[in-house]
Formats: C-alpha cells, sequence, structure tokens
C-alpha cells in the first residue's frame, strides 16, 4: 500500500506530538500554518503556508486541526472535499462560546447555569441574579485568558463588558475532570479513563488518571455522536457532589490527554491519527496509573533535566519553543506509578522541581 | 539550555527509531551515511554525507553508530575527538568474528567450542573432531547470511571455504535469549529483563519478554564493565538446561529488544539515546509482558494493516522501505499482554496472519 497522507492546520506542539506518535505507521505527515512556524513544521514531511491550502488539501488524505483558530477557507475547502475529520461543525462551535453553550442545552446536556450578555448592564444584571459567576468573552482566549472572576458587589460595580460575553454562576466546584474519547466514521467509540486535573489561573498544571466517573463517560460518548464526530475529543467537566457538569470540550487531542503517551495501551495522539485515517483503535485501556506536569513560563537547565530524568519511569517532552514567557507552556513531564497515592507523591516532588519559587511566579 | 546534538552513522529503521523516541527531550538528531539513504534520513534534523565526516563529528556533542560496518575514518575522528559512544574496541571486535570470540574467550565468557580455519582442509577437520558444526565467516554476513551448517560426512564433504572462519560446534541448544543493557559514563548499568527469541534461518521472525535469567544478566553486566561501553548492548545467548553460553554482541540497539518500545518503562531507543548523552536512565522495568513479530520480505497492504491494529495493545512500526526482498526487514508488530501464555498466542496469530503462506516462504 501507498502510504497515508494526514495533513495537520496548525503547527504547535500537538500536532508535532501527533507526528512523533504516528510516524511508526505508514503515515506521511503535511503541516500547514499561518504564522509563525511551530514544533510541528520542524519534523513533518511536507510543510505548506496558508495560501496554498487547496494544493495542501488535494495532497492529503485527510486534513484535521490541532487548534482552533486555523483559516477557515482551508478548513471549508477540506471539508468540501470531505476530508475534514473531526469536521466543521466542532470548530464552528469553538468559535463563539454561546453556541457551544446552546449546543449543550440544546442537547440536553448539563451544563452550569449562564447566560448570554450583550452589554454592560446585562452583564451586571445576571452576575447579581447569580451572586458569584465568572465572565467569558464568546470568543477569543484560552488557558483562562479573558476571564473575569465576579465574587461580590464591588467586583460587579467593577464590571465592564466590550462584546458579547458569557456570565456563568461560579460553581464552587469539588474538582475538574476530563475525558478523551474518539469515534470513527462508522460510529465506534472508544474512551480513555478520566482523569483529575488541577488548573491554576485557567491553566492545567498537572493531571493524572484513572479518575474513574460514568457520567462523564457517558456524556461524552452523547457528545461524540451528536455531532457526528471523526477523530479524538478532549471534555472538561465539573464535579460538584455526584452532579457532574459539562464545561467544555476541545475538537482536538487535548492537554489533560497528555498522560495517555505512557501508562495506556495507546495515546491520544495516535488514537487520533488512526481514527481520521479510518484505521482501527480497538480500545484504551490504562495499563498503569499514569500523570503529567506540565512545564510552564520557564526554560530547560540541565540540572531540571537531570532531576527530572532520575525519576524511574518518567519522560520528558520538551516543545522547542525559544520564549519562555509566563503562561507559556514549554513542555511537560510523563510519569507513572504503581498505585494512584505514588502517582500523587511523584506529582508533588516533581512540580517543587519544576516551580521552585511557587507556581503563581510562572503564570 | 541548547539543545544537546547527537550524531548517527547509519540511516536504518534502528536510527529511525532512535530519531522517534529520543525526539520528546532537547534533542537534535544528525544522520550520516555513506550509501543510500534510509528511513532515519528522512526524518532527522541534518543529514551530512560520508565525505563530511569532520563536519558532522565538530557538529555533534556525541556521535553513535547504528550499524557496524559505518566508515572507519568516520568512527576514528569521532573517537579522537571523544566523542564516539560505545567506543571503537566494541565495533572493532565485530569487525572478525574471531576476535569477538576471542575477547570472549580472554575474558571468561562461557561460549560454545570452536575454532579459527584459514583453509578448507583445517574447517574439514574441524567439523570432523565437533561431529555437527557451523562454519561462519570472520566478517560479513548477519541475519544468518554465509553460515554453512555440517551435520554429517556428506556436508563435510561439501565444505569449501574461501577465507578466515570460525568453525563452532554446532549446539543442540533449548532455546537462544537475549539481554539488553547499558552502561554508562560513570559505569552504571541498567539492564532489562531477558528475552525469549525465535529465530529461522538465521533471522529474528518473533520474541517475548519475560524470559528471566539471572545468568546471562550477570555475563552481560561484565561483558558491559569489560568493554568500558557506553551505551545500549544486545547480547545473545544460548540456554542448554543450566549452561548459558554466550553467542554474540551487537555494539548498538537491537532487534531483540524492540519489545522495549512498548511494556517497558523506557524504551532502548530512549535509554541508548539518554545514556550517551549523559542524561539518566535510572532503570528499565518491565510494566506488562511484550513481544514482537518482525514483518519480513513482504509488504503491507491495508487489509493485513487493519488487522493487526485491531488487536488490543498492538503497535505497527513500518520502515517505509520499498523493496520487499526475501529475508528484508520490513517493519515490526509490538504486542502486549497480561501474561507470558496470552502473549505467545497473540504472537502465533500474528505469525498467522503476517505469513499466511509459512515463514519460510519469506526467507
Amino acid at each position: 500500500m501507498d502510504d497515508l497522507k494526514l495533513g495537520i492546520m496548525g503547527s504547535g506542539q500537538l500536532g508535532w506530538m501527533m507526528i512523533q506518535e504516528g510516524r511508526k505507521l505508514p503515515v506521511k505527515f503535511g503541516v500547514m500554518d499561518s504564522g509563525e512556524k511551530g514544533s510541528a513544521a520542524a519534523i513533518c514531511d511536507f510543510y505548506m503556508g496558508p495560501n496554498d491550502y487547496r494544493k495542501f488539501v488535494d495532497e492529503c488524505d485527510f486534513v484535521t486541526y490541532e487548534f482552533e483558530n486555523v483559516r477557515k477557507d482551508g478548513l471549508e475547502y477540506a471539508d468540501e472535499q470531505d476530508k475534514l475529520r473531526p469536521g466543521l461543525l466542532p470548530v464552528n462551535l469553538k468559535k463563539d462560546r454561546s453556541l457551544e453553550k446552546n449546543y449543550f442545552v440544546s442537547g440536553g446536556f448539563p451544563t452550569a447555569p449562564f447566560t448570554v450578555a450583550e452589554t454592560t448592564s446585562e452583564a451586571r444584571r445576571s452576575c447579581r441574579d447569580f451572586g458569584k459567576s465568572v465572565i467569558k468573552y464568546t470568543s477569543g482566549g484560552y488557558d483562562g485568558k479573558g476571564q473575569i472572576y465576579v465574587r461580590n458587589e464591588d467586583d460587579i460595580e467593577k464590571v465592564e463588558i466590550h462584546g458579547k460575553c458569557i456570565v456563568e454562576e461560579l460553581i464552587d466546584f469539588d474538582c475538574e475532570i476530563s475525558v478523551i474519547g474518539s469515534r470513527d466514521s462508522s460510529g465506534k467509540i472508544v474512551m480513555h479513563t478520566p482523569s483529575f486535573n488541577y488548573n491554576q489561573s485557567g491553566i492545567l498544571a498537572y493531571n493524572y488518571a484513572p479518575f474513574p466517573n460514568r457520567k462523564a463517560m457517558e456524556i461524552t460518548s452523547r457528545l461524540l455522536s451528536r455531532l457526528e464526530y471523526v477523530g479524538v475529543i478532549g471534555v472538561e467537566f465539573f464535579l460538584k457532589g455526584d452532579h457532574v457538569m459539562i464545561n467544555e470540550f476541545a475538537p482536538r487531542v487535548h492537554n489533560t490527554g497528555h498522560h495517555t503517551l505512557s501508562g495506556s495501551s495507546i495515546s491520544q495522539f495516535e488514537q487520533h491519527v488512526r481514527t481520521v485515517l479510518d484505521l482501527p483503535v480497538p480500545d484504551a485501556n490504562l495499563i498503569r496509573p499514569s500523570g503529567i506536569v506540565n512545564i510552564i513560563g520557564r526554560g530547560l537547565d540541565s540540572d531540571l533535566l537531570n532531576r527530572l530524568l532520575s525519576n524511574s519511569g518518567t519522560r520528558v517532552y520538551w516543545y522547542g519553543k525559544n520564549d519562555a514567557r509566563r503562561k507559556r507552556k514549554m513542555g511537560h513531564v510523563n510519569l507513572l506509578a504503581e498505585t494512584v497515592d505514588e502517582l500523587r507523591e511523584k506529582i508533588s516532588s516533581t512540580m517543587e522541581l519544576v516551580y521552585p519559587d511557587g507556581l503563581e511566579n510562572y503564570l
């Protein structure tokens, strides 16, 4: 057989890991990017700029994206050619948080209560109704950027919005978890065990699996089917007692699924590559408790690298970015352990190694 | 820190997997080859031809080889610059089987009885002394190429040699096993659990771990120390009852260590990359019974690929070679199971899938 050709729109670390994990298969990888060339561009088999989107799509058997804000013309052309996976609907829902939220509501998926506000007075009124709330612009912003937390009357008086927003009741949730799952073109769904996620200032600091939750898996399965999705999805949930609320989904491989790079029978990256190319994914089993610590806003020195790699079963993924700005994800560390307790201890000591001055100084 | 730079001499599938497994680290990979560009050349960060060996070595922090028959001038220059790992001695011992055998004898390592023969009459005499024997030219030949089996007087009369040979007593051994281990520049040794290897016509068809054997591990450890080796070695042994005989070593990552790509806390490839770059390798643990089936002398069609990938925990490594000649290793399949018995069953059904007409028709 000839090699399959997969086109990836976007060239960041998610595409970089997709190529690394998919390269063992008879697949050639193309990358198309509209801005600065990222990590994936350096290791792909062919690269094209955004103006060549027709040529790029024509060259590939299937096209996927590793970033939601890729150029619309390329996505639409790939969709017209029946090559875009997971498709236009999931990425379009992510262009406007109110579309995503309303999609959840119309499908009967449990979410935190919210309203849509277009003016400051509408926003303030909703904040008063909810008591405590978080305001998010409907477009732009990820990793917690552009979110306003409103906890009291003083905060409400300071609220000023400049564009369409979601005002969401601020749930004092117990924790955040996520599910990484895939659906193939025949409708078969394969899910990893949920993970526990620890975020700070809206950015994932660490996570680990297993953290079983049947309701979250059922919701993910139903969402994949309703979207007629093909590929890997990441779905975030808030837990409050027995209550499971969907927070948002990412129409792609997801930072909370990096733990599948070790300890799982298949990584989310290979799972995505296989699924979008119509290759089988029989199942996704956790073999050993597995977690990650993100390396954010700092470089790597050889002392840190040596200390990290001295820990049994540890892998370091360094994305090769030059500029270690605050809040920027520079790499991550995969950790394995025999028990969840041992894994939590490893995560805690790794956090101390990576953030000797406290995580808040890197965000 | 700046990226480390590792130079690989040779560009076959072993280098290809070294790059795939090492790419997560802050390492750039160079490849130098003297002939046809192989799989590794297509995915490296920089490539040079053999005449540029000085530039290549100067560019790299360390240089290793993934193939014994690389050009001598490059190896020697890298060694002069104190950059060659695992060094000149191991590769020089592999240039002449009699040197390797005598090195084993002088170090007190148990081997099958052998003599060195330079003429046909010497060879025939040794064959008579041993009863059953195998004749191997001292240089050239791997994967069982160029070996003559001598089992009776008729065979002895047909023996004609054209150059220096080893005549070795043909041991009716119970099985072949191997050990993958590494030694770092401080002398620390890390070994994987031994594997059981099944060869046909001198080519590895499948293998699996665990197949524990303390003596083989002790011999490997002693050999690594005696060679003052830095990097990963593969050592093959014959077992006959309680008796453990060393057959040969490969001064590099080894086909019998591919099972470490899944099921182990670290793959032999990442272990080699880390070790030669002076990065830590704390240990090498088998997490789950793990094995491979080699894909030899045949192409891949989408039906076979689909069947292979439908098996839980399976990974397919396809080396991207064009010409599926008999005896040529084209790829391999990694298999995982919860028990060794289940693994053996998976190996057996995978052998049937890959070789529907029997393995002998592909060798």
